[in-house]
């Protein structure tokens, strides 16, 4: 641990050299790093040059490494006999359209006087740029203050995460034994609701199906085989039905295998941010959860395993009435998935249910897509209440340890291959328009976000 | 009753005449009366016109009325003291393309020998110019031989019968005085599978319904609301779900009033047809009857009512995958019925049976499209046994009573408009590609077609 006044010292030369950190990140933002646009290629790496060249001057070893896309940026503090700690971040930003819904050119930005506070409004502001350079101005600053960078640091950064990362697991594969530390840092997320500072620490996990039920060799008239002849639409829809009782509570045998009540810790940090399901569901004009009775709210949405279905379409469905029965019908779906459940074995069970409902001249074929299990990082690590410690003292609130309804991928690549837990810790606000016009970040995200950094990695230390 | 010979001199006079009809009838199929096309409009007033000169030349009271859309022909032999009979057909036909999939022009007719027989070929040569015909060289024979038409003959002939009868209902009512008839013979239907002459007694109603079921007021992402926000498609699905239950039995309270159990008479003709479900059914690549346990194939085609989901569509359905939970999901289903079942009682109880499916927050929208009863001819009307005798008399096969699964709307409409019942008497073959590219008709359905109506018409006078 350091020493409280080097700590001090480090968090006020933070504070003096902001305006330089915002001309820093604003020369970032400049750069449009559009990932998926082929047009802007040549700002992908451009981005990627600038952050190595940043990292370097800060006394990185840092470099530019090609994959069969956009480009890696790798950088490795001086070795030394700490507990290595790797950070992750992104430099490639989301596209702008449609750009007739920005207040200014996304690719200009400016700091913004708003009712909540000043902003910086640019695409990537918050959607990573902004992000990723808080934790490498507070090495700025600690190199600064200590005359040299932490010890043991591991930097990288992706350009295709807006673009579905697809070189991303080949490179950890290959880079495997330099790239491994003992736990990891993402800086992608945002705060809990109200700016309440938050380490998430489960993440659920996914398996997506797509069904697509044949009868007939063709379309048929209900005038002529109505009533004999089966309907694949009927079919489909009498095999969802059932994936589901009228509790909610999923059906399939074994389904609930893995799945694990919450612990007294989590239950306590969850139950004290007031999650209102009835509040957050008014704001897209619902009211009543719909999950399994006797559970709160942010168990439905963190640590239950879910089915939906997200699309269906079978028959006509033009304008106007055709009487046809179809000669197939189709459905996407996806469950998520918590704790230790097996997204292989579900797979399993979920196509035997449907092919359970097949008449017996009916067939079924079957798409998988993508089949992660959810992420749960080991709380009971050290560094977990070190890092939520120094969380509350900048933020003055007691930080909390929250879920996440969604998949983060690169949480569980760098489980899978890299065999490490993450910490994702972000200070993006849920108005912060990502991936979508006018995007901004808050200046005290930018300026409490490094002095976090700087205490987590005084804490850790 | 004619005398025998007065009978077959009238149908010798047919055979005799048989080379003179086909050339007015390929002169009448060289008119492209394309109802649904602007384009020839004038092409199907032309055709009005040649059918209302060929029936002022017979010695009909003929005339070409207009209606908002493309004209009426209507015809009336001599008053007499006869119970009148209306004839019915259309002389428009379907569009014609795609015009590289036919072997000719289609308003070009030829007669051509296939392996089952000589056929004649163009668009509208079965459907309908081809079977009105039949009736009206029927009573050009008859002139010939008896000096003068049948009395209190009605013939109605529409133009827009494939461009979904716009004016005909209100046609109907403002001329219903001039047009009501003891009966209605209308020919614009099949034979029977293999040729076997028949009439059709009964037809199934059907009522169409859209539904829209509606939560969250915008899509929202899996990972965020899935497990605590309603999902639209969900609940259509499961609504869907229970509307029949595992024996294919519709489930909606009193669904089945009014379903009536086929009298002995009609379930010793149908069971005479010999009607092999499965057969049937390996023609579009299915083996299995899916209707209720315990009904013959027929019953389930033409005796029993249907629930059929005709289109579903809700969420993410193009390529690859998206965890979205949309904001709404719509289905279009349909129910055909028999007897006296209500269409407007049943709307009133499957609309309550969504309704009840719905969570509180959630809210459906309707979108009805038609509803109309089965039509059931009184069998006991002696004309029906008349006709039947004859019809097994020219084809050398006992004729049938037989249903039909699908709806002719032409039937409900007399019966509703003009309180008359109807016998739907037609020789198309199941294999005259109606509606498709190089539509034919049987030479023996022009000939013995002719002949059978000579017979219906001695019968009934």
């Amino acid at each position: 641990m350091q020493d409280n006044a080097k700590i001090e010292e480090v968090l006020s030369t933070l504070d003096k050299g902001l305006p330089q950190a915002l001309d820093r990140l604003m020369e970032f933002l400049r750069i449009p790093s559009i990932s998926t646009d082929p047009a802007h290629k040549g700002d992908v790496r451009r981005a990627a040059e600038w952050l190595c060249a940043e990292l370097t001057s800060l006394g990185f070893d840092a470099s530019v490494r090609d994959t069969p896309g956009h480009p890696m940026v790798v950088a490795h503090s001086p070795k030394g006999d700490r507990r290595a700690l790797l950070f992750y971040g992104h430099y490639d930003v989301q596209p702008v359209d449609p750009l007739t819904l920005w207040d200014r050119p996304p690719f200009e930005p400016e700091i913004q006087d708003t009712p909540a506070g000043k902003v910086i409004r640019a695409r990537g502001a918050a959607d990573d740029k902004g992000q990723l350079m808080t934790f490498v101005e507070a090495f700025r600053a600690w190199k600064e203050v200590h005359g040299s960078l932490p010890t043991d640091l591991v930097l990288l950064f992706e350009g295709e995460e807006e673009s579905g990362s697809p070189s991303l697991r080949p490179f950890l594969r290959e880079n495997a034994a330099e790239l491994r530390a003992g736990i990891a840092m993402i800086c992608d997320t945002s705060m809990y609701a109200d700016g309440r500072p938050a380490i998430t620490t489960q993440l659920r996990g996914l398996y997506g199906e797509e069904i697509t039920v044949r009868a007939a060799d063709r379309d048929l008239h209900s005038g002529s085989f109505g009533g004999l002849a089966a309907n694949p639409i009927q079919i489909l829809v009498n095999a969802l039905s059932t994936v589901k009782d009228s509790n909610g509570r999923i059906t399939l045998p074994g389904f609930y295998d893995g799945v694990e009540e919450l612990s007294n810790e989590l239950r306590s940090d969850w139950e004290d941010l007031g999650f209102d399901p009835t509040e957050f569901l008014s704001r897209v004009g619902l009211k009543h959860p719909i999950g399994e009775q006797g559970r709160t709210g942010l168990e439905m949405v963190w640590n239950q395993p879910t089915f939906e279905i997200n699309g269906i379409t079978g028959g006509y469905t033009g304008e106007g009435f055709k009487t046809v029965l179809p000669a197939e019908a189709s459905a996407k779906v996806s469950f998520r998935l918590t704790g230790a459940q097996d997204p292989e074995a579900i797979r399993e069970t979920f196509r035997a249910h449907i092919r359970a409902a097949l008449p017996a001249d009916c067939t079924v074929e079957f798409h998988g897509h993508g089949a992660s299990p959810a992420s749960r990082m080991d709380i009971s690590d050290p560094a977990f209440a070190a890092a939520k410690s120094a969380l509350s003292d900048e933020w003055n609130r007691e930080a909390a340890f929250i879920g996440a309804g969604g998949s983060i991928p690169i949480a569980g690549d760098f489980k899978e291959l890299l065999g490490m837990d993450s910490m994702l810790i972000g200070f993006g606000r849920d108005d912060d328009r990502i991936h979508s016009p006018n995007e901004k970040y808050d200046l005290t995200s930018v300026a409490k976000g490094a002095r976090s950094w700087a205490r987590i990695l005084a804490a850790l230390n």
